[in-house]
């Protein structure tokens, strides 16, 4: 199509009234559904805006007071990662549902770019917001949430609180996951995952060091790896592992990018089939279950999770719910490479 | 926080005139950073604006004639699918370049409810809009690329046309895959892709047939399966392609789901390793590289497919281009198993 001076210009109201032959206050009036205009001027209004595929400004819409955007803004770390994705499908299809649409930013787990984004969000009136912390310190949410913007963080908590939060349940996870690895008898058990400014990690590291406290062992500080999320940094960090005169008997990962960084490694080693020592991590992924590993996956439904959050926020925004924020928390289950079913519980 | 009677409500501009101790009509002029107004003045007024966490209303500067609202509307068909991840994510990253934020809706494949988010989009005034179209017949992207609302659509085309337009080398990639494996006297092979509706699944189907006809052959229609994306539906009918008393020499799938879908059921079939009918997908996805299969990946840039997408879109709303649409078309590159390298070319 051509843009040049010729262009159709984007239809106005004024259009609108001039061609269904009324008063712009009436367009204006059967656009906004006011009642009080007569059923022959509605068809005649409606059959302009059909023809001249004319579409409301909502931006005027919103200036009147005490309307609402009807926009969740979501904030997610990265969607690289199908985990995320799952969440923002979760969070989309409960926006769906309330006749929302949302605004996604991406963190890429910077706090600063977060924090911009909360700005960003919060300047164009959202009814909401839905963020996957990047830091456990995060004062530009407890600040947002603090200004009665309903927020609900998701996966992760801030250590300055103040907001409703879905949490995964990471250190009983974690710590059953690595306590029946104990019981097989396999320790050292190699811990590979993000350091502890990120909420989950940090939880997850104190599940597996639960695990090894009840059993009366303290873990080897030469096993504990906490590494940004750099796939090379890992596998040559695992590979260092490997190579130690008493390797590790087991692996345990806090999410599914460790366990794949992990993974690859593993395979590449050729291990003895009888010598593989299993590695378990968070987080299913897809295809796992044809992988030739031994694999246990602690999963939890990230739809859900998403859902669940964002069902939260719409409940804040409708006003139903005037309560003093709430940690909801999911449980998670092992699987040997493979389907999980949930459970949600609320705390 | 408790959200009751007292929570403190959202600062107006009015309460930071009153603490800057200036008229509102200054204290908006500054925050609309009109000039005129004093370095004293200005400088009460923010330090009132930071001290109350003031956020300026977009919604009424966006009622200012000729303002552009900052917004891309994006509507992907699934971010189920890893590659609409990335997709979105070289979105994104353009998106940010250029301080803009992403509205993004999920048409599930469902023409009638893109048609719907496309005039939730529209409506809010969004500065332009990228689609994964559900559907090649899409009158409604038609309707809003000719009133001006600059459009870009993402990896697949529709009937209409009129709208600038990102794809991928289908075609070639396509027929290039099928050939080499009748070269290597891989006949028949089995297609297993989607329905005709999707431009993608079509234009691959083309390749498919395109590599027959030049190698004096025609496609076994037994061999044709074009189901929606349903895993079970694939893995059926692909167990159903292996049970018949000849069954292919190959497979070729036009995406990643059907690759995955196939794949598993190639994989628990336990053919002999000498007896393996290869698998030529389009799409890369994790974990490939690692499954034991012979696996051969048509590729291309999704990332930079997105990027592309919303580069171009930024480009009609700056005004810099006011031509005719255009069709850029990105190589597609065949790896076995593994990584590949990408060029652009517009055509």
């Amino acid at each position: 199509m051509n843009r040049g001076p010729s262009t159709p210009k984007k239809p106005t109201l004024r259009d609108v009234a001039e061609l269904a032959g009324v008063s712009p206050m009436t367009a204006s009036r059967v656009v906004a559904g006011s009642p009080g205009v007569s059923p022959d001027l509605v068809k005649r209004v409606r059959s302009a805006v059909k023809k001249l595929g004319y579409a409301r400004n909502e931006a005027a819409r919103l200036m009147r007071p005490g309307q609402r955007s009807g926009l969740l803004g979501v904030i997610v770390t990265n969607i690289d990662n199908p985990y995320y994705a799952q969440v923002l499908l979760g969070i989309e299809s409960a926006a769906q549902s309330s006749g929302r649409l949302i605004i996604t930013g991406i963190s890429h787990n910077d706090p600063a770019l977060e924090a911009q984004l909360v700005r960003d969000l919060v300047a164009r009136n959202i009814d909401g917001l839905i963020v996957v912390p990047a830091s456990a310190d995060a004062p530009h949410l407890a600040a947002v949430a603090a200004r009665g913007v309903p927020l609900v963080l998701a996966s992760r908590s801030i250590q300055q609180g103040g907001a409703d939060t879905i949490l995964v349940d990471d250190i009983g996870g974690a710590s059953t996951a690595v306590a029946d690895m104990l019981t097989e008898g396999r320790h050292p058990i190699a811990f590979v995952g993000g350091p502890d400014a990120i909420a989950t990690a940090a939880r997850r590291y104190e599940g597996y060091v639960l695990a090894h406290t009840r059993a009366g062992l303290v873990p080897d500080p030469e096993m504990v790896l906490r590494l940004p999320p750099d796939r090379d940094a890992v596998g040559a960090a695992t590979r260092a592992l490997l190579a130690l005169p008493e390797p590790p008997k087991a692996f345990f990962t806090t999410n599914n990018r460790y366990t794949v960084a992990v993974l690859r490694v593993l395979l590449q080693a050729h291990l003895d089939t009888d010598d593989q020592p299993p590695l378990v991590g968070f987080d299913t992924f897809e295809l796992a279950d044809l992988l030739p590993y031994p694999l246990r996956l602690i999963d939890h439904d990230a739809h859900a999770l998403g859902r669940l959050a964002a069902e939260l926020a719409i409940r804040r925004i409708d006003g139903g719910e005037q309560t003093p924020p709430v940690t909801t928390t999911l449980p998670s289950t092992v699987a040997l490479n493979g389907a999980t079913s949930h459970r949600a519980v609320t705390s």
